[in-house]
């Protein structure tokens, strides 16, 4: 599982910040997570194999988290694309894209699917064999959610000596890394942990932008690996955090903390302040573990 | 007069290549042209006191030449602007913005005037006691238009020597820099040209992006300070400037040509080329002053 930031700052871009725009490598999948202007330039700049995504998704229809959108579908079409492409976003995304994509005169040779989001309750929106997508549902000015991404169950490994002497025939391996116990060559059942290791332990990776302190999220993402909140102010504009529907960097650690998560992300920064370390230090004396998001920062967390 | 490029390539922004945006001082203003994703970038990179600007034209919907508007419509509302803003551009533009600003839950506090243009003719759309603009309808693939900027004639320059042993009053001063002629103290008329000095030549300024070759726009840029006219292919593309009504560098020079302009400045390039000299020289075959348009450069036309 690895994390490409390509844009952590709120409000509106500047020369050396961008808004919030991520890409997630999760279980064969490239997803991108919200997508301010000039995402597609931060996909170039960071050299990301962009037309290997299938999926985006939207937290919501605010400027900072989706302005980017129109003109990376727009310049899909001028590469030529031939893909699907799927856009998983508040409902209004698909009027606002339609509506730009027939002034211009301009269809897209690729299916763009739109899937709207209009639930308050956290539902899975995506699935395969390695992965499942749910909401989470968040507090901020207009309808907004969070993301949960989670790889499902991985196939337990081989302990190939072990099958080899228990003499199982080779057509049984895709059972056995299925986790069945299988029958071998001379008849005899095989217990399945006697001839293979556990799978490497499913990721899970959730992003929380915007929102106001949100106790309730806390059970949807308990134990997630890592969990991006956004950390809009300091503790000292908790009156600013209230009034805009924002978090603090401390608050952003009280959810860390309940939901025992491995590791916490601050991201979606106010430009008032110098710096960025007082959002990891506020941070900390909650929780443990903090890194801080910046533009152009990538995390393997493998 | 003076005139910054923000961007100039066609198409798409990349990491080095910045879609179309101009800004244009003239007689007090500061007019934005066209306004690519990531203009509100560009703008604070090149330091331009962006708030000055109140009137931004834009030439067509699509995305290269608009897809930057609703942001810096946003950070303008972010950053407290109270300023009107007047936005001129093709029919549609209104409703792409206002459901944006709806689904947002977003409203200005300024007051946010559309003009939109729907006319096939050159027409009038601004004017003030200092400047006029007008629309230069041009060939694209949708509903297209450039803009020509005109000064008005300028104030005479008062000789003072001459207008103090003419026993003028200073009452008449502003009579004489208007052209008039006028009664000195001795209940004599005073000619004008004895008095005064020829005002400042007025600029002006014609913007043609996108367009094909259209010789119909000759009449109306007909002896122009500074024309930009697009060439997004060179003369070996010239079929591809045809199937996609855009227009060489030859093209561009051949209008400059037949109406007499100052001097060509190129842009709208295609980032097929690598480097921009082929275009210049190109032109300069058909019409001897041609300047190449780039990314964040600045030309003083006093």
């Amino acid at each position: 599982m690895k994390l490409s930031i390509l844009g952590c700052y709120s409000a509106t871009p500047r020369t050396l910040n961008n808004t919030t725009s991520q890409v997630l490598e999760i279980g064969n999948h490239m997803f991108l997570i919200d997508c301010g202007e000039g995402t597609q330039v931060q996909l170039r700049k960071h050299k990301i194999k962009f037309n290997r995504i299938k999926h985006i998704f939207i937290s919501h229809l605010h400027g900072d988290h989706f302005f980017g959108l129109v003109g990376l579908i727009s310049t899909f079409r001028l590469l030529t694309r031939e893909t699907d492409l799927h856009i998983h976003g508040p409902k209004g995304i698909k009027e606002i894209i339609t509506l730009q994509m027939k002034l211009a005169d301009s269809w897209t040779n690729y299916n763009l699917i739109f899937h709207e989001l209009t639930s308050k309750k956290s539902e899975l929106i995506f699935e395969d064999n390695k992965v499942e997508v749910f909401t989470i549902p968040l507090n901020h000015r207009i309808y907004t959610n969070g993301f949960l991404f989670k790889e499902k169950e991985k196939d337990r490994k081989l302990n190939i000596s072990a099958v080899e002497d228990a003499n199982i025939n080779i057509a049984y391996y895709r059972k056995l890394v299925q986790g069945f116990d299988v029958v071998n060559e001379d008849g005899e059942t095989i217990k399945n942990e006697k001839v293979t290791w556990p799978g490497l332990k499913p990721k899970s990776y959730a992003f929380c932008s915007d929102t106001m302190y949100k106790k309730d999220i806390v059970p949807i993402i308990e134990n997630t690996d890592v969990l991006y909140h956004e950390s809009t102010f300091l503790d000292k504009h908790a009156d600013l955090a209230v009034k805009t529907k924002h978090s603090t960097a401390k608050e952003a650690a009280y959810i860390a903390k309940q939901a025992k998560v491995g590791k916490l992300l601050l991201g979606h920064y106010s430009t008032r302040y110098d710096g960025l370390n007082a959002f990891k230090e506020e941070a900390l004396e909650v929780f443990d573990n903090v890194e801080l998001c910046e533009d152009g920062k990538t995390f393997n967390f493998d």
